[in-house]
């Protein structure tokens, strides 16, 4: 399983689909859709989009199942950034190498983009593309609703702000992680998943392999950076080592989950190992 | 028909969904559900429940099948006002003669509250509640997430920021009042209409309705205040009394596109009249 090249592959995928699905950068009114796409192309490494496609082939259907999803689930990671970065939230006046989104377009805009990429994204969910039905759909914008709002993106961003930096308690630092980035890795799969045609019994062993996950790769991102900056970081309170051994921990046991799934949940398998030690 | 008593009676409906589905002000993060409840309760008049409940009547369906569109279209409707007052928007200190809630608690705080309220609007649209169908609830879902982006209310409200208070041309204006207002107002009607399973036919002629009242109550808004501050009025392009006749024309288009609806639109039809006519 080469992940770099399913990451490629996929990308192919889901950056046809959000230029097609969003209005096009000339369209008016044209600040505000330029504001939109700021972020959103080149993008990251569509890690999320990829986890969607990957949850579908665990299950058993073709990539293109999940599409729709996986456009949702990059467009609020991307709305969730531009919010991030506003000037009363974390004030950062770069992402990926290029000025963010407030200091391109204005503070003004990136709100109103941040919050049309969010209308977006259940747009996307709400498509008939891909070929499953109504009732799947709807589940899906109902998971990716809840991860998105304030038990979890939103509330784990609005304890992560006030997070204080004494505090090294881990329960309470995985909590924020479980909120803030995990709830979102968790809704990928799922959603995927769903659109893939999976059954409860495998919806929720796939939420808790992503939950787990996703704690694990924030761990991740703290190791990488060594806690710096963030108050919020296991690094900080556990150490470097000891914190890497969490994460480590963590993916295992949310690979455990994926053990029933067999040969077509090696993709999955190859982005969460992926995810968490892409440092390497 | 009256409209008071049946807005009042409506309001009861949807203040209890709305208190029941949202997390309480006193669930963890406990600063984050008190600013995201602090414009929503009390609240305002509850037009926008009040329509979409009246459209699944007009359909010949029992008014609780509306509930879900209810809470949802209130709750993008908070979440546009949330943002509006920001600092970096329309900068407003007060709303409904209270802090708005950037004021009450803070920048981050309201970005964030508003975001969370937008997540949760989709979240009542894919709830299992009022006997409809997973098809019409996604049909809704998808007019509310186009409603709400940025060729709807997020778009207007972009426009709206950067009107030039030169521009006097009528249909410009327009444009303006029928993404940042009416497209709300139509996707009240509409996923109102869908929950109450009404036909395509029916949807259409709805939406039209809904999308010519909108752009009416924004023309007699403006000639409430007579056109002040706003440099996006129709008022201020030509005059207080041509404007009011506009909205009077518009409003008449409007109830024509309901003629074929019959007694069970009694309730819709009553609601647009109050809600142009509403100073006298």
């Amino acid at each position: 399983m080469d992940t770099r090249a399913y990451l490629a592959e996929r990308r192919i995928l889901v950056d046809r689909a959000l230029d097609a699905w969003l209005p096009a950068a000339d369209q008016p009114p044209e600040t505000l859709h330029a504001a939109m796409r700021h972020l959103l192309f080149p993008g990251g490494k569509r890690l999320r989009p990829a986890l969607a496609f990957a949850a579908a082939e665990a299950v058993g259907a073709v990539p293109e199942r999940a599409l729709s999803a996986a456009a949702a689930v990059e467009l609020v990671h991307t709305y969730s950034l531009v919010h991030d970065d506003l000037p009363c939230m974390d004030d950062d006046d770069e992402r990926r190498g290029r000025p963010s989104v407030h200091v391109a377009f204005g503070e003004a805009n990136a709100v109103l983009a941040g919050d049309a990429l969010l209308a977006a994204a259940f747009e996307c969910l709400a498509r008939d593309e891909g070929g499953s039905s109504a009732g799947q759909r709807l589940l899906a914008a109902r998971d990716l609703s809840i991860a998105a709002g304030s038990l979890g993106l939103v509330g784990g961003q609005a304890d992560d702000l006030i997070f204080d930096s004494t505090e090294t308690e881990p329960a309470r630092i995985e909590s924020v992680h479980a909120r803030k980035s995990a709830a979102l890795i968790a809704a990928s799969i799922v959603c995927g998943a769903r659109l893939g045609g999976a059954d409860e019994t495998r919806i929720r062993r796939l939420r808790g392999c992503g939950e787990l996950a996703g704690v694990a790769f924030q761990i991740a991102d703290d190791v990488l950076d060594a806690g710096e900056d963030d108050p919020c970081s296991l690094v900080r309170a556990v150490g470097v080592e000891a914190a890497a051994r969490r994460g480590e921990e963590l993916l295992g046991e949310s690979l455990q989950l994926l053990e029933d799934f067999g040969e077509p949940a090696e993709a999955l398998r190859g982005l969460l190992g992926y995810a968490l030690r892409r440092s390497e």
